[in-house]
């Protein structure tokens, strides 16, 4: 656990430090991701788009695997690889592990991998143990969480979920090649992704391990997190209309510009996320000020928030809130103001029950508990309509992610899988009415 | 004066108002302006580039005007229209009035020929009379100052100045064209623009009249203003670098958030402006947010900061102010800052003496006397190496300029006619020692 010494400093890599066979999990887990991540559209930039050759080539190592770890394994109808590990005795339902395996363009190779392998390694343990619960353990990898082809995200889990939109069948790729088309060639029958379905009655669960994606289990000094909510997101467009001017002939006190009016609010919005509100989150990303040319006053500017909030009710006062604030702003300024809703997430709160047995895996791997929200999206935001959600982050350096630069440590991954496989040992379904 | 009555009130024009004769200087101003206005690139958005064939029409158009009104006429060497209306005794030094007869595109029709137009009105009021003066008075119309074509400006007051520098000869326009091939094709030899300088001996003060190009006037309901001095201008490059992350998986308090840094930059620049620095004005015109994706925190930011003053002390001052409270947010915020002055243009100020003749002149037509700054360039900032400068404003319609809205009311013109008149047949040349 160098790292945990060493919060902070990507330069600090364990691998090179432990020796051979004081992680075999992570050792596993490591080989496997490096395996997996040679099969990309470029040798040099790893991307791995849904329903691409190199897609059916990683769905065909991740089935052999979970083969070889004693599963049952088959490709669902929108290309979800399917493993099922009997319990006590044959069709019993299931504690459901997943994660996604394709990635956006120029990707790292651990966000969505790392929870599959995880879990394959997990049950190849208990296979080699021979192993067998009150319950069967399935793995889903999700053939499309990160939405890059068709620019519609959670596709797979969707499907599993039963909630998939026949209508983005019709969507198409750059290319102009449809969905519906993709799925043929992919060798899957657009008709019947229906059958991918499962019911609440298969599923005890869907518990999720992904890297964190964020900086703070790293500045906590842990290798793995209780993720209390996948936070609920709105977005919002903001437009400021004030009045162009020459920067030279318009006094101060006689302007109206959009700019600075926007300026105030971002440090509002700021301001208001910073002070004492629980894991709400706020960014403004983007902004354009017009006309754009340094020696004229902004008379239109048109800027995005983003905010973020692990409970519903919170993020919903915390938008209120600002939008009321940035009112106060125009009003005062003379601007006029035009603030739509352009995309609304709601909050996938974890089970109380699983961040329990969560927790208590932590604890009994010797670390400290420590709870936070993911603040990005997962595909248990999908899977929350036919069971409950729990999730465990692991770290990864400096909360780089979507970047080449992604990376976990082989002692965080091993931490990972032992905490994930003696919450598969110490499993018990939620008790009726918990 | 109609729009006396209601200052700010763009719908109240006083042309249909006015009986005809009630403004004589007024009408022929506008009649002029409205002739000048039909020479353009094309006739419906007004467009008179430097050195092209329109360029050359209104050139003659206004040597012809010039000769009717008694002066002798010439074009020099960079294109300028020159005219001279002798005083009691041939070669005296002469009170120069000025300014441009090129515009940008999509131009008003005010923005430089009111004050070439109202001089030569006055001139040809004199004519009328047979009034001469115990000094000559000249008019340049001079040829490019808005800089459009080479983008390099005041290059006709350059010329006379005798500070026009032949390295832009070299530079080319959009088609490829070089300003020395330009110059020849218009009929003039790029070696002999030595030949346009004046010297300090020939001008007893240069003089020019100019719409605002700002709302000042219109807010005190005054046709005409004194103007104390030409602002100096600071522009500055300003790049903020912090940490890109995902808007959702990075708390608050551990991000460097770029746009948030430079957002609290331009408040601070905004307030330090606006609170009791007299005349002094503070843009940020242009902003950038990298990689500026919604969902991103930005990393990085672009911005530039547009400084004017009315005394370079006080912007030099404000400019190093500003800087450090940059320095003091950046710091507070873990981001790197880098700023670079990207253009200065020192200040040039009005010369007391002159101010005193142009408000007696105001004062002696009825109106109120009021002292403002020009926030934007003009050609006494050449002129001044060989000259005293001082400058008359005439309001113009929501303080619009470069834009087809651009007016002028004729009530406006004619009070402007009246105290140019006034000032020209009681001009008193600086003492000595003065």
């Amino acid at each position: 656990m160098t790292t945990a010494d060493h919060p902070g400093d990507p330069s600090t890599g364990d691998t090179g430090v432990a020796g051979p066979g004081k992680y075999p999990l992570g050792d596993e887990i490591i080989a496997r991701i490096d395996r997996l991540a040679a099969i990309s559209e470029t040798p040099e930039h790893l991307a791995r788009i849904f329903l691409t050759a190199e897609h059916r080539a990683a769905a065909d190592l991740l089935l052999s695997w979970m083969r070889e770890a004693g599963m049952s394994a088959h490709l669902d109808a929108i290309g979800n690889v399917c493993g099922r590990y009997e319990g006590d005795r044959p069709g019993l339902p299931c504690l459901m592990l997943g994660s996604h395996y394709d990635t956006v363009r120029d990707a790292g190779k651990w966000d969505g991998p790392l929870g599959i392998i995880t879990a394959i390694c997990c049950i190849a343990d208990l296979h080699r143990r021979g192993r067998r619960l009150p319950f069967a353990v399935e793995i889903t990898g999700f053939a499309d969480e990160e939405g890059v082809r068709f620019a519609s995200t959670l596709l797979g889990s969707r499907a599993v979920a039963g909630t998939f939109d026949q209508s983005v069948l019709g969507a198409k790729d750059q290319a102009g090649l449809s969905m519906r088309d993709a799925l043929a060639q992919f060798g899957l029958d657009p008709q019947h992704i229906g059958a991918a379905a499962r019911t609440r009655r298969d599923l005890h669960a869907y518990l999720e391990l992904h890297i964190e994606q964020g900086p703070v289990l790293e500045r906590q000094g842990l290798p793995v997190g209780v993720v209390t909510a996948i936070s609920g997101a709105t977005r919002l467009a903001v437009r400021l209309t004030g009045m162009a001017g020459h920067a030279g002939t318009v006094p101060m006190a006689l302007r109206r510009d959009a700019l600075a009016g926007a300026a105030e609010c971002i440090v509002a919005i700021e301001e208001f996320c910073r002070t004492g509100h629980d894991g709400l989150v706020g960014t403004v990303g983007y902004i354009n000020a017009m006309p754009g040319a340094s020696n004229v006053i902004p008379g239109q500017v048109s800027f995005t928030i983003d905010m973020r909030a692990p409970a519903d009710a919170q993020r919903k006062l915390a938008v209120a809130d600002i939008v009321r604030r940035i009112e106060a702003i125009v009003k005062r300024r003379q601007l006029a103001l035009q603030i739509d809703v352009t995309h609304e997430n709601r909050t996938v709160p974890c089970a109380a029950w699983l961040q329990s047995q969560v927790s208590a895996a932590i604890a009994g791997e010797g670390y400290r508990v420590f709870e936070l929200p993911s603040g990005a999206g997962h595909d248990g935001m999908a899977m929350i309509d036919i069971a409950d959600v729990g999730m465990i982050f692991v770290r990864c350096r400096g909360g780089i992610s979507h970047h080449p630069d992604e990376h976990v440590d082989l002692a965080d991954a091993d931490a990972g899988a032992r905490v994930l496989l003696r919450l598969i040992e110490d499993f018990r379904p939620r008790e009726p009415g918990a």
